[in-house]
């Protein structure tokens, strides 16, 4: 199956502390290369993770909190004394580029390669990249400022031929692209040959989605129905969830019940508060809810 | 004897690397800190050291290379939802300012204490700072962007008094803090007594300095003439000399022969490039001409 990884590089909240670092993650399909969210530091732990900085073409910024986006100057900068030419795409609120441009202008002046900026509303559902295997949408959230979800969703693959079937019909092969595409097959006599007795199906598209900073947002639910893989941020346990509502955060047990309504096939928590020593009550709260849970940590690659 | 440490948190230069952190470092003087640069990372590498937040009020900024300050705004932040309410005090470029307050207004917004900045001229000695036991003066230096080093120097301590003598010559408290500080005693019979009689010396004022980043500057012999620590940037071996000379750096050889010039009693050389996998060469070069020279690593301290 083409690669389709999920590689943590900070799964921390805002306070970091000496296991945790702040926001970002890297999503790896067919080798390329998107970071989602780049809290200090990102750069390093993209290094450390032996990931290629040439294969880095988009970034994807959830909210303008300093734990999700004060890596990207320093990245930018790497990346120019690195000698990039290479565009580089940089999908966050309108307000990223205001703050953004005047630190690119001076501390990154001379650089050979281009910045740019792609504002998005975090308010409504926007499919903000696509390319021939894939679309990333937003997903609108509810935080103290503008902050959208990501949606990384694999297109429909053509369908694999059978190679001895196609012989024994003789399909020219002009026909075979929309064979695969799922029509059928009509032979010289008129005869209908079903597409599904040429080729097999598919592997079922996949989808991840990467949920943090939010309040808890029932919400979100339609959106991810029976996706693959869900990060949702779990930065409370169960006794702190007035505070989680005062900060516009979830517990992990509203994480649990968020995955279980939209019947995800995994959930990924993260987004820890810097109280807590270990989060192992956090998994067992999120777990009651949706036994197929597991806790982020930094460096962990995870496959769908 | 008081403290006085200096304390490495990142002695690489501008390209991050799996060994070394941008230029950070905290000079320890009788529990008050004070952070020298702050490249990226150095708010984690701070709490590594398990030094306190509470006791750094003052950050000099050498110049504003992104290695040299893309630490300061993830460290503005994080002190701000510590609830820390003191003022901080930056003392950098004017530019600084200019760059670093639209963040603090939209990133820091609510916090309970004052950044406080102090604009400084590289181009000219100045003593930037002074409390009763140290002054900080700004060193000029010669690189791509306006660039300082800064030294840090005790003020004269007074002399110890020797308890038996004062006893002896029944010495009145009144007198004793101006017998500290050299004057003689004159007893009531109008007998002059030496102050050496009643006192022993106290340690020399010790002066550590900070050059980085600079090419190599012959003219800042004087100003470090005979102080007990040097760190000077190293970022280059000799084959690479012209490289430095281009980019405005120095040579491992250079910083032997500046500290050899100056009579310091110990150089640390740092802000290696990353290009070399291991230091040993720039070290032995530096030695060459000056035997008392180490290399900076990360948490290293040394005490003056």
């Amino acid at each position: 199956m083409e690669k389709f990884n999920v590689h943590i590089l900070g799964c921390g909240s805002a306070l970091p502390t000496s296991k945790h670092l702040p926001s970002a993650q890297v999503v790896n399909i067919r080798e390329k290369l998107f970071l989602v969210d780049c809290g200090e530091g990102t750069q390093l732990q993209f290094r450390k993770a032996r990931l290629k900085f040439s294969r880095l073409n988009h970034i994807f910024i959830s909210h303008l909190h300093g734990d999700h986006c004060f890596g990207l100057i320093g990245l930018f900068s790497t990346l120019g004394l690195l000698g990039r030419t290479a565009p580089l795409h940089i999908y966050a609120h309108a307000q990223g580029e205001r703050l953004l441009q005047p630190w690119i202008d001076y501390f990154c002046n001379g650089m050979k390669y281009e910045i740019v900026f792609h504002a998005i509303d975090p308010k409504q559902t926007t499919i903000i990249y696509e390319d021939k295997s894939l679309t990333v949408e937003t997903i609108p959230l509810q935080h103290r400022v503008p902050t959208c979800g990501f949606l990384f969703r694999e297109k429909p693959m053509p369908r694999h031929i059978i190679r001895e079937m196609i012989d024994f019909y003789q399909v020219p092969t002009s026909q075979i692209l929309r064979i695969k595409n799922g029509e059928d097959f009509i032979t010289e006599e008129g005869k209908v040959v079903s597409h599904t007795l040429l080729t097999t199906p598919s592997a079922p598209p996949r989808a991840y989605a990467y949920c943090s900073d939010t309040a808890y947002l029932p919400s979100i639910v339609p959106q991810i129905q029976g996706i693959d893989l869900l990060y949702h941020e779990a930065t409370f346990c169960a006794e702190d969830t007035a505070r989680a509502k005062e900060t516009m955060h979830t517990t992990a047990v509203q994480a649990g019940q968020i995955a279980a309504a939209a019947q995800v096939k995994k959930l990924l928590i993260g987004h820890f508060s810097a109280r807590y020593e270990n989060e192992d009550l956090l998994l067992k709260e999120a777990q009651a809810h949706f036994p197929e849970t597991c806790l982020a940590h930094e460096q962990m690659t995870l496959s769908l």
